[in-house]
Protein backbone atom coordinates (compact mmCIF):
# COMPACT_ATOMS: atom_id res chain seq x y z
CA UNK A 1 0.00 0.00 0.00
CA UNK A 2 0.86 3.55 -0.50
CA UNK A 3 1.48 6.54 2.01
CA UNK A 4 -1.90 7.96 3.47
CA UNK A 5 -0.99 10.66 5.33
CA UNK A 6 2.97 12.43 5.78
CA UNK A 7 2.08 13.32 9.25
CA UNK A 8 -0.30 11.54 11.70
CA UNK A 9 -0.45 13.70 15.16
CA UNK A 10 -1.98 10.89 17.94
CA UNK A 11 -3.16 12.76 20.46
CA UNK A 12 -3.71 9.86 23.75
CA UNK A 13 -0.86 7.46 22.76
CA UNK A 14 -2.99 4.63 24.60
CA UNK A 15 -4.38 1.60 23.84
CA UNK A 16 -6.03 2.27 21.12
CA UNK A 17 -3.92 5.56 19.42
CA UNK A 18 -1.26 3.43 20.21
CA UNK A 19 -2.05 -0.23 18.32
CA UNK A 20 -3.29 2.09 15.47
CA UNK A 21 0.01 3.64 15.30
CA UNK A 22 2.20 0.04 15.26
CA UNK A 23 -0.27 -1.03 12.01
CA UNK A 24 0.59 2.40 10.57
CA UNK A 25 3.78 2.54 10.99
CA UNK A 26 4.01 -1.16 10.05
CA UNK A 27 2.45 -1.38 6.65
CA UNK A 28 4.29 2.54 6.03
CA UNK A 29 0.82 4.45 4.80
CA UNK A 30 2.01 7.54 7.16
CA UNK A 31 5.52 9.18 6.65
CA UNK A 32 5.58 10.12 10.70
CA UNK A 33 4.00 9.88 13.70
CA UNK A 34 3.66 12.82 16.36
CA UNK A 35 2.71 11.74 19.81
CA UNK A 36 0.78 14.59 22.07
CA UNK A 37 0.43 13.71 25.34
CA UNK A 38 -0.36 14.67 29.13
CA UNK A 39 2.25 12.32 30.75
CA UNK A 40 5.81 12.63 29.91
CA UNK A 41 5.76 8.94 31.08
CA UNK A 42 3.46 7.67 28.81
CA UNK A 43 5.61 9.43 26.06
CA UNK A 44 8.02 7.75 26.75
CA UNK A 45 7.03 4.47 26.74
CA UNK A 46 5.70 5.09 23.35
CA UNK A 47 9.09 5.80 21.91
CA UNK A 48 10.82 3.61 23.55
CA UNK A 49 8.37 1.15 22.24
CA UNK A 50 8.34 2.77 19.00
CA UNK A 51 4.63 3.88 18.53
CA UNK A 52 5.72 7.49 17.56
CA UNK A 53 8.87 9.33 16.47
CA UNK A 54 8.35 12.43 17.98
CA UNK A 55 6.65 12.92 21.37
CA UNK A 56 5.21 16.49 22.75
CA UNK A 57 3.09 17.79 25.55
CA UNK A 58 2.62 21.02 23.00
CA UNK A 59 -0.37 20.61 21.16
CA UNK A 60 0.69 23.52 18.81
CA UNK A 61 4.07 21.73 18.55
CA UNK A 62 1.68 18.27 17.94
CA UNK A 63 -0.13 20.23 15.49
CA UNK A 64 2.54 21.56 12.63
CA UNK A 65 2.84 19.69 9.99
CA UNK A 66 -0.34 16.79 10.56
CA UNK A 67 -2.57 16.33 7.96
CA UNK A 68 -3.76 13.38 10.12
CA UNK A 69 -5.07 14.03 13.51
CA UNK A 70 -6.72 11.32 15.24
CA UNK A 71 -7.95 12.34 18.97
CA UNK A 72 -8.05 9.11 21.09
CA UNK A 73 -7.80 10.77 24.58
CA UNK A 74 -11.29 10.92 27.51
CA UNK A 75 -14.14 12.28 24.59
CA UNK A 76 -14.43 15.41 26.80
CA UNK A 77 -10.84 16.49 26.34
CA UNK A 78 -11.52 16.37 22.58
CA UNK A 79 -12.64 20.04 21.77
CA UNK A 80 -10.48 22.25 23.68
CA UNK A 81 -7.55 19.63 22.50
CA UNK A 82 -8.66 20.58 18.88
CA UNK A 83 -9.50 23.90 19.07
CA UNK A 84 -5.47 24.61 20.79
CA UNK A 85 -3.97 22.74 17.56
CA UNK A 86 -6.67 23.98 14.73
CA UNK A 87 -4.48 27.51 13.75
CA UNK A 88 -1.31 25.34 13.74
CA UNK A 89 -2.40 22.97 11.16
CA UNK A 90 -1.89 22.39 7.53
CA UNK A 91 -5.00 24.34 6.02
CA UNK A 92 -6.07 20.72 3.94
CA UNK A 93 -6.08 18.72 7.58
CA UNK A 94 -7.85 15.70 8.10
CA UNK A 95 -9.31 15.11 11.59
CA UNK A 96 -10.78 11.86 12.88
CA UNK A 97 -11.16 10.31 16.21
CA UNK A 98 -11.98 7.26 17.86
CA UNK A 99 -14.18 7.98 20.79
CA UNK A 100 -16.91 5.83 21.80
CA UNK A 101 -19.75 8.17 21.08
CA UNK A 102 -20.11 9.88 17.91
CA UNK A 103 -23.00 12.18 17.52
CA UNK A 104 -21.67 14.55 20.32
CA UNK A 105 -18.18 14.28 18.53
CA UNK A 106 -19.28 15.70 15.27
CA UNK A 107 -21.36 18.20 16.48
CA UNK A 108 -18.85 19.41 18.99
CA UNK A 109 -15.81 18.95 16.71
CA UNK A 110 -17.00 20.34 13.28
CA UNK A 111 -17.75 23.65 14.17
CA UNK A 112 -13.95 24.10 15.34
CA UNK A 113 -12.52 22.88 11.56
CA UNK A 114 -11.55 25.65 8.65
CA UNK A 115 -14.08 25.04 5.82
CA UNK A 116 -10.80 23.42 3.92
CA UNK A 117 -10.44 20.28 6.67
CA UNK A 118 -12.07 17.46 6.76
CA UNK A 119 -13.73 15.89 9.84
CA UNK A 120 -14.34 11.35 9.61
CA UNK A 121 -15.46 9.98 13.02
CA UNK A 122 -14.43 6.62 13.36
CA UNK A 123 -15.39 4.03 16.85
CA UNK A 124 -13.20 0.91 16.80
CA UNK A 125 -15.21 -1.33 18.96
CA UNK A 126 -11.84 -3.04 20.27
CA UNK A 127 -11.42 -1.90 24.05
CA UNK A 128 -9.70 -3.44 27.04
CA UNK A 129 -9.84 -2.95 30.70
CA UNK A 130 -5.91 -2.49 30.02
CA UNK A 131 -4.85 1.27 29.46
CA UNK A 132 -1.63 3.59 28.40
CA UNK A 133 1.26 2.99 25.53
CA UNK A 134 2.56 0.18 27.39
CA UNK A 135 -1.15 -2.04 26.69
CA UNK A 136 -0.86 -1.01 22.46
CA UNK A 137 -0.98 -4.13 20.25
CA UNK A 138 -0.89 -4.38 16.71
CA UNK A 139 -3.69 -7.36 17.11
CA UNK A 140 -6.17 -5.34 18.77
CA UNK A 141 -8.13 -4.91 16.14
CA UNK A 142 -7.61 -8.09 13.94
CA UNK A 143 -11.20 -9.09 12.78
CA UNK A 144 -13.00 -6.32 15.33
CA UNK A 145 -15.61 -4.22 14.14
CA UNK A 146 -14.33 -0.48 13.26
CA UNK A 147 -17.99 2.07 12.92
CA UNK A 148 -17.09 4.90 10.41
CA UNK A 149 -19.38 7.54 10.78
CA UNK A 150 -19.77 10.11 7.80
CA UNK A 151 -20.88 13.70 8.78
CA UNK A 152 -21.19 17.22 7.10
CA UNK A 153 -17.39 17.39 6.97
CA UNK A 154 -16.39 14.17 5.77
CA UNK A 155 -15.09 14.60 2.29
CA UNK A 156 -15.11 11.47 0.08
CA UNK A 157 -11.01 11.25 -0.33
CA UNK A 158 -10.98 11.85 3.41
CA UNK A 159 -13.39 9.17 4.31
CA UNK A 160 -11.54 6.87 1.94
CA UNK A 161 -8.11 7.51 3.04
CA UNK A 162 -9.14 6.62 6.83
CA UNK A 163 -11.01 3.81 5.69
CA UNK A 164 -7.65 2.80 4.18
CA UNK A 165 -5.44 3.25 6.80
CA UNK A 166 -8.22 1.04 9.64
CA UNK A 167 -8.54 -1.99 6.93
CA UNK A 168 -5.03 -2.47 7.30
CA UNK A 169 -5.16 -3.20 11.10
CA UNK A 170 -7.67 -6.33 10.04
CA UNK A 171 -11.14 -4.79 10.97
CA UNK A 172 -14.22 -4.98 9.67
CA UNK A 173 -14.83 -1.69 8.45
CA UNK A 174 -19.00 -0.84 8.78
CA UNK A 175 -20.52 2.53 7.95
CA UNK A 176 -23.42 4.31 9.69
CA UNK A 177 -25.21 7.77 10.96
CA UNK A 178 -23.73 8.72 14.01
CA UNK A 179 -27.00 8.86 15.94
CA UNK A 180 -27.75 5.39 14.82
CA UNK A 181 -24.10 4.26 15.86
CA UNK A 182 -24.98 5.86 19.29
CA UNK A 183 -28.19 4.07 19.65
CA UNK A 184 -26.52 0.73 19.06
CA UNK A 185 -23.38 1.64 20.90
CA UNK A 186 -25.72 2.77 24.63
CA UNK A 187 -27.07 -0.84 24.02
CA UNK A 188 -24.64 -3.32 23.30
CA UNK A 189 -21.46 -1.49 25.82
CA UNK A 190 -22.31 1.17 27.44
CA UNK A 191 -25.23 -0.54 29.13
CA UNK A 192 -22.88 -3.54 30.03
CA UNK A 193 -20.99 -1.30 31.92
CA UNK A 194 -22.66 0.53 33.66
CA UNK A 195 -24.75 -2.69 35.06
CA UNK A 196 -20.82 -4.32 35.55
CA UNK A 197 -19.96 -1.03 37.40
CA UNK A 198 -23.34 -0.88 39.36
CA UNK A 199 -22.86 -4.68 40.36
CA UNK A 200 -19.67 -4.18 41.46
CA UNK A 201 -20.37 -0.91 43.49
CA UNK A 202 -23.52 -2.85 44.97
CA UNK A 203 -20.89 -5.74 46.36
CA UNK A 204 -17.67 -3.10 47.16
CA UNK A 205 -18.57 -3.29 51.28
CA UNK A 206 -20.80 -6.24 51.28
CA UNK A 207 -19.86 -7.76 54.88
CA UNK A 208 -21.58 -11.12 55.98
CA UNK A 209 -20.42 -12.08 59.66
CA UNK A 210 -17.17 -10.27 58.78
CA UNK A 211 -16.43 -11.91 55.97
CA UNK A 212 -16.27 -9.65 52.51
CA UNK A 213 -19.00 -11.52 50.34
CA UNK A 214 -17.52 -11.05 47.40
CA UNK A 215 -14.61 -13.26 47.98
CA UNK A 216 -16.82 -15.94 47.76
CA UNK A 217 -17.66 -15.12 44.45
CA UNK A 218 -16.38 -17.83 41.71
CA UNK A 219 -15.90 -17.24 37.66
CA UNK A 220 -19.30 -15.86 37.05
CA UNK A 221 -18.93 -12.86 39.66
CA UNK A 222 -15.59 -12.28 37.69
CA UNK A 223 -16.68 -12.25 34.20
CA UNK A 224 -19.49 -10.11 34.99
CA UNK A 225 -17.30 -7.45 36.88
CA UNK A 226 -14.29 -7.92 34.57
CA UNK A 227 -14.83 -4.56 32.51
CA UNK A 228 -15.89 -2.89 35.67
CA UNK A 229 -12.07 -2.13 36.05
CA UNK A 230 -11.95 0.10 32.70
CA UNK A 231 -11.07 3.72 33.14
CA UNK A 232 -13.53 6.05 34.86
CA UNK A 233 -12.52 8.77 33.22
CA UNK A 234 -13.51 7.25 29.72
CA UNK A 235 -16.83 6.03 30.75
CA UNK A 236 -17.87 9.11 32.77
CA UNK A 237 -17.26 10.95 29.47
CA UNK A 238 -19.41 8.17 27.46
CA UNK A 239 -22.11 8.67 29.83
CA UNK A 240 -22.11 12.75 29.98
CA UNK A 241 -22.27 12.33 25.80
CA UNK A 242 -24.48 9.71 24.98
CA UNK A 243 -26.93 10.41 27.76
CA UNK A 244 -30.15 10.48 25.74
CA UNK A 245 -29.67 7.26 24.52
CA UNK A 246 -28.35 5.53 27.18
CA UNK A 247 -31.15 7.35 29.33
CA UNK A 248 -33.38 4.94 27.15
CA UNK A 249 -31.61 2.04 27.71
CA UNK A 250 -31.33 2.00 31.46
CA UNK A 251 -34.94 2.37 31.65
CA UNK A 252 -35.05 -0.93 29.08
CA UNK A 253 -32.82 -2.45 31.39
CA UNK A 254 -34.78 -1.73 34.53
CA UNK A 255 -37.82 -3.21 33.11
CA UNK A 256 -36.39 -6.35 32.59
CA UNK A 257 -34.55 -6.18 36.09
CA UNK A 258 -38.20 -5.23 37.66
CA UNK A 259 -39.36 -8.82 35.85
CA UNK A 260 -36.52 -10.61 37.66
CA UNK A 261 -37.46 -9.19 40.95
CA UNK A 262 -41.44 -9.33 40.91
CA UNK A 263 -40.25 -13.19 39.84
CA UNK A 264 -38.05 -13.56 42.72
CA UNK A 265 -40.44 -11.82 45.42
CA UNK A 266 -43.34 -13.84 43.96
CA UNK A 267 -41.50 -16.88 43.72
CA UNK A 268 -43.15 -17.65 40.19
CA UNK A 269 -41.45 -20.50 38.76
CA UNK A 270 -42.86 -20.37 35.33
CA UNK A 271 -41.89 -16.82 35.14
CA UNK A 272 -38.23 -17.32 36.45
CA UNK A 273 -38.20 -20.31 34.47
CA UNK A 274 -39.09 -17.82 31.25
CA UNK A 275 -36.91 -15.21 31.90
CA UNK A 276 -33.55 -17.51 32.64
CA UNK A 277 -34.48 -18.98 29.16
CA UNK A 278 -35.05 -15.63 27.23
CA UNK A 279 -31.54 -14.53 29.14
CA UNK A 280 -29.85 -18.18 27.69
CA UNK A 281 -30.86 -17.80 24.37
CA UNK A 282 -30.07 -14.21 23.90
CA UNK A 283 -26.60 -15.41 24.86
CA UNK A 284 -26.01 -18.36 22.65
CA UNK A 285 -27.10 -16.44 20.02
CA UNK A 286 -23.84 -13.88 20.57
CA UNK A 287 -21.71 -16.95 20.46
CA UNK B 1 -6.06 -42.70 51.45
CA UNK B 2 -8.52 -45.47 52.92
CA UNK B 3 -11.92 -45.79 51.88
CA UNK B 4 -14.80 -44.09 53.52
CA UNK B 5 -17.78 -44.93 51.74
CA UNK B 6 -18.88 -48.28 50.51
CA UNK B 7 -21.10 -47.17 48.06
CA UNK B 8 -21.68 -43.18 46.81
CA UNK B 9 -25.08 -42.92 44.88
CA UNK B 10 -24.94 -39.63 42.90
CA UNK B 11 -28.36 -38.33 42.23
CA UNK B 12 -27.52 -36.56 38.84
CA UNK B 13 -24.58 -37.42 37.38
CA UNK B 14 -23.91 -33.87 35.66
CA UNK B 15 -20.79 -31.37 36.03
CA UNK B 16 -20.72 -31.71 39.48
CA UNK B 17 -21.91 -34.87 40.41
CA UNK B 18 -19.41 -36.13 37.90
CA UNK B 19 -16.38 -34.27 38.56
CA UNK B 20 -16.38 -35.43 42.39
CA UNK B 21 -17.16 -39.25 41.24
CA UNK B 22 -13.63 -39.16 39.16
CA UNK B 23 -12.08 -37.91 42.11
CA UNK B 24 -13.87 -40.31 44.41
CA UNK B 25 -12.47 -43.02 42.60
CA UNK B 26 -9.01 -42.09 41.14
CA UNK B 27 -8.67 -42.06 45.23
CA UNK B 28 -10.55 -44.82 46.11
CA UNK B 29 -12.14 -43.39 48.12
CA UNK B 30 -15.46 -45.16 47.52
CA UNK B 31 -16.06 -48.96 46.85
CA UNK B 32 -18.60 -48.13 43.92
CA UNK B 33 -20.30 -45.63 42.68
CA UNK B 34 -23.67 -45.56 41.21
CA UNK B 35 -25.58 -43.28 39.20
CA UNK B 36 -29.37 -42.39 39.64
CA UNK B 37 -30.68 -40.08 36.56
CA UNK B 38 -33.61 -38.86 34.59
CA UNK B 39 -32.32 -39.21 30.95
CA UNK B 40 -30.73 -42.52 29.77
CA UNK B 41 -28.43 -40.54 27.58
CA UNK B 42 -26.56 -38.91 30.56
CA UNK B 43 -26.42 -42.14 32.41
CA UNK B 44 -24.93 -43.39 28.94
CA UNK B 45 -22.32 -41.21 28.62
CA UNK B 46 -21.34 -41.45 32.75
CA UNK B 47 -20.64 -45.08 32.49
CA UNK B 48 -18.54 -44.34 28.83
CA UNK B 49 -16.16 -41.61 30.88
CA UNK B 50 -16.25 -44.28 33.48
CA UNK B 51 -17.52 -41.91 36.13
CA UNK B 52 -19.89 -44.30 37.89
CA UNK B 53 -20.36 -47.94 38.09
CA UNK B 54 -23.73 -48.42 37.67
CA UNK B 55 -26.49 -46.21 36.38
CA UNK B 56 -30.00 -46.58 36.93
CA UNK B 57 -33.27 -44.52 36.54
CA UNK B 58 -34.95 -46.25 39.46
CA UNK B 59 -34.45 -44.63 42.89
CA UNK B 60 -35.55 -47.62 44.94
CA UNK B 61 -32.89 -49.58 42.86
CA UNK B 62 -30.32 -46.64 43.69
CA UNK B 63 -30.96 -46.25 46.83
CA UNK B 64 -29.71 -50.20 48.01
CA UNK B 65 -26.53 -50.55 50.15
CA UNK B 66 -25.97 -46.68 49.46
CA UNK B 67 -23.96 -45.42 52.72
CA UNK B 68 -23.76 -42.09 51.30
CA UNK B 69 -26.30 -40.40 49.25
CA UNK B 70 -25.33 -37.29 46.93
CA UNK B 71 -27.90 -34.83 45.73
CA UNK B 72 -26.97 -32.92 42.92
CA UNK B 73 -29.82 -32.33 40.48
CA UNK B 74 -31.49 -29.47 40.86
CA UNK B 75 -32.58 -28.31 43.92
CA UNK B 76 -36.59 -28.39 44.64
CA UNK B 77 -35.99 -32.20 43.19
CA UNK B 78 -33.99 -33.06 46.20
CA UNK B 79 -36.76 -33.99 48.64
CA UNK B 80 -38.92 -35.65 46.29
CA UNK B 81 -36.07 -37.96 45.23
CA UNK B 82 -34.61 -38.26 48.64
CA UNK B 83 -38.01 -39.32 49.91
CA UNK B 84 -38.43 -42.08 47.33
CA UNK B 85 -34.79 -43.14 48.49
CA UNK B 86 -35.26 -43.68 52.17
CA UNK B 87 -36.79 -46.41 52.43
CA UNK B 88 -34.39 -48.56 50.88
CA UNK B 89 -31.39 -47.21 52.09
CA UNK B 90 -29.18 -48.75 54.94
CA UNK B 91 -29.52 -47.03 58.44
CA UNK B 92 -26.41 -45.36 58.86
CA UNK B 93 -26.50 -43.82 55.37
CA UNK B 94 -25.25 -40.33 55.51
CA UNK B 95 -26.79 -38.20 52.75
CA UNK B 96 -25.15 -34.88 51.23
CA UNK B 97 -26.05 -32.71 48.95
CA UNK B 98 -23.51 -30.13 46.16
CA UNK B 99 -26.87 -27.25 46.16
CA UNK B 100 -26.12 -23.26 46.03
CA UNK B 101 -28.77 -23.04 48.30
CA UNK B 102 -28.22 -24.58 51.97
CA UNK B 103 -30.91 -23.36 54.54
CA UNK B 104 -33.95 -24.32 52.66
CA UNK B 105 -32.00 -27.70 51.88
CA UNK B 106 -31.50 -28.67 55.21
CA UNK B 107 -35.16 -27.67 56.13
CA UNK B 108 -36.78 -29.90 54.26
CA UNK B 109 -34.30 -32.85 53.72
CA UNK B 110 -33.49 -33.34 57.66
CA UNK B 111 -37.49 -34.22 58.39
CA UNK B 112 -37.23 -36.58 55.86
CA UNK B 113 -34.33 -38.79 57.56
CA UNK B 114 -34.63 -42.08 59.91
CA UNK B 115 -32.68 -40.70 63.29
CA UNK B 116 -29.96 -43.17 62.52
CA UNK B 117 -28.70 -41.11 59.30
CA UNK B 118 -26.71 -38.18 59.16
CA UNK B 119 -27.17 -35.30 56.61
CA UNK B 120 -24.27 -33.11 56.10
CA UNK B 121 -24.59 -29.59 53.30
CA UNK B 122 -21.89 -29.07 50.81
CA UNK B 123 -21.68 -26.63 48.66
CA UNK B 124 -18.85 -26.25 45.83
CA UNK B 125 -18.20 -22.91 44.23
CA UNK B 126 -17.45 -24.38 41.09
CA UNK B 127 -20.30 -23.31 38.53
CA UNK B 128 -19.98 -23.38 34.84
CA UNK B 129 -21.83 -22.42 32.14
CA UNK B 130 -21.94 -26.28 31.14
CA UNK B 131 -23.95 -29.60 32.29
CA UNK B 132 -24.14 -33.01 32.07
CA UNK B 133 -21.56 -35.92 32.64
CA UNK B 134 -19.32 -34.79 29.16
CA UNK B 135 -18.49 -32.01 31.39
CA UNK B 136 -17.12 -33.32 34.26
CA UNK B 137 -13.62 -32.52 35.25
CA UNK B 138 -11.55 -33.94 37.55
CA UNK B 139 -9.71 -30.32 38.24
CA UNK B 140 -12.81 -28.37 38.52
CA UNK B 141 -12.63 -28.33 42.10
CA UNK B 142 -8.52 -27.34 42.38
CA UNK B 143 -8.37 -24.28 44.66
CA UNK B 144 -12.13 -23.77 44.98
CA UNK B 145 -14.02 -23.05 47.88
CA UNK B 146 -15.95 -25.96 48.97
CA UNK B 147 -18.40 -24.61 51.43
CA UNK B 148 -19.60 -27.22 54.52
CA UNK B 149 -22.66 -26.06 56.25
CA UNK B 150 -23.44 -28.29 59.22
CA UNK B 151 -26.77 -28.66 60.74
CA UNK B 152 -28.71 -30.92 63.48
CA UNK B 153 -28.16 -33.81 61.47
CA UNK B 154 -24.84 -33.77 60.67
CA UNK B 155 -22.84 -36.35 63.21
CA UNK B 156 -18.92 -35.31 63.69
CA UNK B 157 -17.91 -38.55 61.75
CA UNK B 158 -20.09 -38.44 59.07
CA UNK B 159 -18.95 -34.83 58.67
CA UNK B 160 -15.65 -35.77 58.69
CA UNK B 161 -15.84 -38.68 56.06
CA UNK B 162 -17.62 -35.67 54.15
CA UNK B 163 -14.46 -33.25 54.45
CA UNK B 164 -11.86 -35.83 53.71
CA UNK B 165 -13.71 -37.14 50.47
CA UNK B 166 -13.79 -32.75 49.05
CA UNK B 167 -10.50 -32.44 50.21
CA UNK B 168 -8.86 -35.20 48.13
CA UNK B 169 -10.57 -32.34 44.81
CA UNK B 170 -7.76 -29.63 45.83
CA UNK B 171 -10.72 -27.81 46.92
CA UNK B 172 -10.23 -25.58 50.14
CA UNK B 173 -12.68 -26.28 52.83
CA UNK B 174 -14.75 -24.19 54.70
CA UNK B 175 -17.64 -24.32 56.96
CA UNK B 176 -20.37 -22.41 57.78
CA UNK B 177 -23.85 -22.05 58.98
CA UNK B 178 -26.33 -22.95 56.56
CA UNK B 179 -28.05 -18.95 57.12
CA UNK B 180 -24.72 -17.25 56.20
CA UNK B 181 -23.71 -19.14 53.39
CA UNK B 182 -27.26 -18.29 51.91
CA UNK B 183 -26.32 -14.44 52.55
CA UNK B 184 -23.02 -14.54 51.11
CA UNK B 185 -23.69 -16.70 47.71
CA UNK B 186 -26.88 -14.36 47.86
CA UNK B 187 -23.98 -11.55 47.34
CA UNK B 188 -21.05 -12.99 45.35
CA UNK B 189 -23.27 -15.38 43.02
CA UNK B 190 -26.84 -15.12 42.69
CA UNK B 191 -27.38 -11.48 42.15
CA UNK B 192 -24.24 -11.45 39.86
CA UNK B 193 -26.36 -14.42 37.41
CA UNK B 194 -29.88 -12.10 37.85
CA UNK B 195 -28.09 -9.49 37.15
CA UNK B 196 -26.75 -11.03 33.60
CA UNK B 197 -29.62 -12.77 32.80
CA UNK B 198 -31.85 -9.43 32.89
CA UNK B 199 -28.94 -7.70 30.53
CA UNK B 200 -29.11 -10.63 28.21
CA UNK B 201 -33.07 -10.10 28.42
CA UNK B 202 -32.86 -6.94 27.74
CA UNK B 203 -30.48 -7.05 24.53
CA UNK B 204 -32.53 -10.31 23.17
CA UNK B 205 -34.62 -8.43 20.68
CA UNK B 206 -33.25 -5.07 20.69
CA UNK B 207 -32.80 -3.49 16.88
CA UNK B 208 -32.05 -0.40 16.24
CA UNK B 209 -32.38 0.42 11.98
CA UNK B 210 -32.92 -2.88 10.88
CA UNK B 211 -29.45 -4.44 13.25
CA UNK B 212 -29.39 -6.38 16.11
CA UNK B 213 -27.62 -4.09 18.86
CA UNK B 214 -25.90 -7.14 20.41
CA UNK B 215 -23.78 -7.99 17.61
CA UNK B 216 -21.87 -5.20 18.32
CA UNK B 217 -20.88 -5.71 21.64
CA UNK B 218 -17.28 -6.70 21.79
CA UNK B 219 -15.70 -8.75 24.45
CA UNK B 220 -17.24 -6.62 27.19
CA UNK B 221 -21.10 -8.05 26.45
CA UNK B 222 -19.28 -11.75 26.07
CA UNK B 223 -18.06 -11.53 30.08
CA UNK B 224 -21.20 -9.70 31.51
CA UNK B 225 -23.57 -12.08 29.87
CA UNK B 226 -21.53 -15.16 29.69
CA UNK B 227 -22.67 -16.90 32.96
CA UNK B 228 -26.53 -16.07 31.30
CA UNK B 229 -26.16 -19.21 29.45
CA UNK B 230 -25.98 -21.43 32.37
CA UNK B 231 -29.34 -23.26 33.15
CA UNK B 232 -32.63 -22.32 33.13
CA UNK B 233 -33.93 -24.82 35.58
CA UNK B 234 -31.01 -24.88 38.14
CA UNK B 235 -30.85 -20.76 39.15
CA UNK B 236 -34.97 -20.94 39.04
CA UNK B 237 -34.58 -23.53 41.79
CA UNK B 238 -31.93 -21.55 43.43
CA UNK B 239 -34.33 -17.81 42.91
CA UNK B 240 -37.40 -19.78 44.88
CA UNK B 241 -35.19 -21.69 47.24
CA UNK B 242 -32.67 -18.62 48.72
CA UNK B 243 -35.83 -15.60 48.21
CA UNK B 244 -35.08 -14.34 51.53
CA UNK B 245 -32.06 -13.32 51.48
CA UNK B 246 -31.83 -12.81 47.49
CA UNK B 247 -34.68 -9.90 47.81
CA UNK B 248 -32.47 -7.35 49.97
CA UNK B 249 -29.66 -8.12 47.83
CA UNK B 250 -31.91 -6.90 44.39
CA UNK B 251 -32.25 -4.05 46.42
CA UNK B 252 -29.01 -3.36 47.01
CA UNK B 253 -28.09 -3.96 43.70
CA UNK B 254 -30.93 -1.41 42.45
CA UNK B 255 -29.50 1.24 45.01
CA UNK B 256 -26.55 1.46 42.87
CA UNK B 257 -28.15 1.01 39.72
CA UNK B 258 -30.68 4.30 40.92
CA UNK B 259 -27.51 5.82 41.66
CA UNK B 260 -26.08 5.33 38.29
CA UNK B 261 -29.33 5.98 36.43
CA UNK B 262 -29.64 9.52 38.33
CA UNK B 263 -25.98 10.55 37.33
CA UNK B 264 -26.72 9.86 33.95
CA UNK B 265 -29.60 11.83 33.56
CA UNK B 266 -28.43 14.84 35.58
CA UNK B 267 -25.26 14.53 33.63
CA UNK B 268 -23.34 14.71 37.31
CA UNK B 269 -19.63 14.45 36.40
CA UNK B 270 -18.18 14.37 39.76
CA UNK B 271 -20.73 11.62 40.82
CA UNK B 272 -20.05 9.48 37.57
CA UNK B 273 -16.43 9.60 38.13
CA UNK B 274 -16.87 8.30 42.03
CA UNK B 275 -19.57 5.46 41.37
CA UNK B 276 -16.91 4.43 38.45
CA UNK B 277 -13.76 4.75 40.77
CA UNK B 278 -15.74 2.56 43.43
CA UNK B 279 -17.11 -0.31 41.17
CA UNK B 280 -12.96 -0.15 39.64
CA UNK B 281 -11.42 -0.46 43.02
CA UNK B 282 -14.02 -3.24 44.07
CA UNK B 283 -12.93 -5.18 40.78
CA UNK B 284 -9.42 -4.89 41.31
CA UNK B 285 -9.50 -6.28 44.74
CA UNK B 286 -10.78 -9.44 43.52
CA UNK B 287 -7.87 -10.27 41.84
Amino acid sequence: MSILFRQLTICGVGLIGGSLALTARKHRLVERVVGLGRTQANLDVAIARGLIDFATRDAAEAAQGADLVMLATPLMTFPATLAAMVPYLPPDAVVTDVGSVKNWVVCRLEPLLKSSMSFVGVHPVAGKETTGAAAADEGLFVNRRVIITPSALSNPEALEKIEKLWRATGAQIERMPPAVHDAILARASHLPQIVSSALACALADEMVEERWAAAFGAGGLRDTTRIAASSSEMWRDICVTNKEALTSTLRLFRHWFDRFEDAVVAGDEPALDHLFTRGRRMRQRID
